[in-house]
């Protein structure tokens, strides 16, 4: 996968990229980037990328030349058209799916905007994806774009290293993960559940699953209404409803 | 404010930390951070963080010790207890309102956890809040503090350079933006609206209103709900809602 990120912070984003797991994918050259300062295309004289909104109001808008320029650049020569991503509040909320779905590409370029928006035109004519990491305002796209790769690029083949922790996250099974315990058992008197230093492994299972669905009860009940739920998970789920009045 | 980031990756953080906004508030000494790496407080003698899960499983848990230790450090000697913030897909799911309540905070921690997950004892006993950035996995809580300590930062008052940038946001007003232009009016054949060019802001004003009001109602219906229309907006919604059918 390639990944271009168009930016006029790009020291913003090396740290994120040379670190853990995003380091990695890349010695295993399961993916590589390319940071644009999208200031590089501006044909303004004093390389400015942002203007003042036609109507009056706060903030300074980009102006759709350098961006266009810049996506001109990264794409020219490409047999296929890369999915062109742009951050913003406005966007699609950003989901596990989502990131699956962009897995699957081979080329992807990031618009990082500031300021207090874009000019609409870019939304318009040049991105086909518009997303949003949350609902909460940022100074920048930027964080928004690591986020995405972030998730995207641990998705690809053989990036993680433990293949079996992918499916088991939180969200890929539809559920709230299960709590953890390591060692010590005992911790400034805090002590592990003794279910979990049995070897029982089937009460293991079992425990892990119920304690799944009452974190996801208690904590994200929207999530799960789109989880297919077995009988003796809804009869569970019964058992704590009942147990609340 | 103060905010101590506790990581094992520090170097992800500094790029962010030292660019555009974030830069800015640290010079106008509206903020400082500073970067723990809770290795350091591992009492093991390989300076290990992580062991494996109690009743097996796949991925590595994040052992108490070195946390609490270095949670210890930062908040000794301190009059009142910071809120200590753990990233975790299990955590409340982050709005712009959380972010308002926490810019009003001296002190925050934040803890960004790696591989599989925390000791569930982490949890219980040491955070005080816990948050998701979203319906997403992430390869590890950096990328979800910097998010968090970026919604923040900017809300602290005199950050944002221009003091009327930050309640148009979309979210501070429970709508999504309207659409921004900025010069040329004609950019390879695609025009400005003839209204922004008018003069007339009374005209823009509504149209403004109304975009914002379309393209929630388009894009994020469960925006909606949550906020005060006036009989004006209502009766324009309507007329969306009938123009459907």
């Amino acid at each position: 996968m390639h990944i271009d990120v168009l930016t006029i912070f790009p020291e913003m984003i090396e740290g994120v990229m040379n670190a853990s797991i995003l380091k990695k994918a890349q010695e295993k050259e399961k993916f590589n980037y390319n940071l644009v300062n999208f200031r590089d295309y501006s044909e303004n004289r004093h390389m400015k990328v942002d203007d003042y909104p036609y109507g009056g109001g706060a903030g300074m808008v980009l102006t759709p030349q350098p961006l266009f320029d810049a996506v001109d650049a990264v794409t020219s020569g490409k047999q296929s058209k890369p999915r062109v991503i742009l951050l913003c509040p406005q966007g699609e909320p950003y989901t596990q799916q989502k990131a699956e779905e962009l897995a699957e590409e081979d080329h992807l370029v990031f618009i990082c905007g500031h300021y207090e928006g874009y000019d609409e035109r870019i939304r318009e004519h040049l991105v086909t994806d518009e997303i949003s990491i949350g609902d909460y305002v940022l100074t920048g796209g930027e964080l928004g774009a690591m986020v995405v790769i972030d998730s995207i690029v641990r998705l690809l083949p053989d990036v993680l290293g433990n293949e079996a922790s992918a499916p088991e996250d939180s969200f890929s099974t539809g559920l709230l993960e299960h709590p953890h315990y390591t060692r010590p058992a005992d911790f400034r008197g805090m002590s592990v559940p003794d279910v979990l230093l049995s070897g029982n492994h089937a009460k293991i299972a079992k425990w892990r699953r119920q304690e799944s669905l009452k974190r996801t009860y208690e904590r994200r009940r929207d999530l799960l209404d789109d989880h297919n739920l077995s009988d003796e998970d809804r009869n569970f789920l019964n058992e704590i409803r009942q147990k609340e009045y």
